[in-house]
């Protein structure tokens, strides 16, 4: 897509969107006897996401469900958050509207059926080693780790080299 | 069973059984030390059970033991669970009856010794990868994932696939 | 040891002993902001130890620390647990005399070097695969699962067939 | 570096530093509704922290974040903790000096990027197979074992290998 004859340049991610369940959080969900949710997160994609957004990246994360754990995660990374999402592609083409931004200079990564359309559209698009076919099929980076538990550190990584690559190939030559 | 000389003719399942614990949960319990016992599920299964449903396929759970976690699991499904089942096959047999359905239209997956005589006879069968011998030796679905871990949503798509070739084979061929 | 050219008979296990921590419960611990210990267990082990019960076989649980979520699961199985042994051989010799036994009808199943005495002395002995080296080098039945995942209902399922191959070399030749 | 042409003695450890996140404890976080932060840690690893201790090594755990549960394993093991280092070298170098050593004579285990400096340091070094690769590719021992699940007790025994090691060669030699 980005090759020597490709017509598209490749643009720098100013926005990363994180899918909350299976890609931030584990699919495994602990249940207590009264009804609480726990859910596992992994510490090496938190430091990812805060160093991304400490490099300007806009971090966002979009959930399906309704889940206070991801409240709590959205506020420890100092992020927002959208839950309750049953058209994520709405959602996330409303929020690149909102930056001005080109689909090519979104990065996403999902794990189930509802983030397929997201993922096809994502110009840095990937899902967690275990995640779902129809997520799995559409995305061009797959992480060697499992959803929650290191899946986003290794795609933040996929994310700043990408951003690197861009800024390289997008300096002005000299003559 | 199904093939070219076979006798009884492939049936769309319109019941599916799914049993607790070691399938639709872990085998792995998380004990507190005042006798709270958490366990673990995983949201893809509970997405494919809640597809399956929609489909009109009635979705049933059956457990040995008695858990809190597993009501507040069929709560979240909208399904019927039925406890503390010492005799797992009268009591499919009995849904079975209820709903006027022929053995071959019962689909069932189930993980432990208890579980052998209801795999035996479901038209439809399987287990985890992880379950324990008398089940998986009956069991003509095996999955990659382990119970509690994915396991049922691979099931559901296996059913869903059943339905489809049901469907198919079942149409009146054009003379 | 039991061969052809061997002294002793091979006998049926009475007793089987589990260690607790990295045996009948992972050896990992899930700590609270509280200190509240949570340890994970497998719903196969427990229904394992009680069968081998319900057939004649006395189960005791033997612990090196305290855990309140032991005695929990001691309770479940119904049998007994001794904690705090800071020398089980000391404990289960003491069992094995009170019940009339000899060692070689002793069965005993451990993952840390505070194991390697009594398993070194039990007729029928194991440890689960991610046993520690000095059990580990004296077991001569290894589990194909880890401690706390099913390695017990492995080595009861191991201690059944010891049980009948005993019952079956022991009975009179007819002449 | 220790090898027959190599200028430096090979040095007993008189300090063990372990990392808490990701080495001391997993990497996973369990995370409740009300955002009670659970994280799992290993019984054979606290063994081997104490086992090192009771040989006289002093043991020390070192942490970016701040962590109830930190503390209540710092006070299981009997061991002091420093919480919230934003400079982990700057932390270690003054124990160092505070206790009169060589860095030659501090082992140090770790597995994120804010471990790079210490593990580069320490003459004894290491991380969890699972480490991110800023801290794994400094390290000259790398456990078999995930952090949290028993990389530190493997880490314990090759620190006590070294210390034989480093003992036997600086015998004077009989003449």
């Amino acid at each position: 897509r980005f090759g020597y004859f490709g017509k598209e340049k490749r643009q720098a991610p100013c926005l990363m969107v994180v899918s909350a369940e299976g890609a931030l959080t584990e699919a495994q969900v602990h249940l207590s006897p009264t009804g609480e949710e726990f859910r596992s997160f992994n510490v090496h994609d938190i430091n990812g996401m805060r160093q991304l957004a400490s490099r300007g990246v806009e971090v966002r994360i979009i959930s399906e469900d309704e889940s206070e754990v991801h409240r709590q995660l959205a506020a420890k990374i100092g992020c927002k958050l959208e839950e309750g999402c049953m058209d994520k592609l709405a959602v996330v083409d409303s929020w690149r509207k909102d930056l001005g931004l080109d689909w090519l200079q979104v990065a996403y990564i999902g794990s189930d059926a509802s983030d397929s359309e997201c993922i096809k559209k994502a110009g840095v698009n990937g899902c967690p080693m275990d995640a779902q076919h129809p997520a799995k099929n559409y995305s061009r980076f797959v992480s060697k780790r499992r959803g929650g538990q290191g899946a986003i550190r290794e795609f933040c990584q996929h994310v700043e080299i990408t951003i690197e690559k861009a800024n390289n190939e997008n300096k002005p030559r000299p003559e």
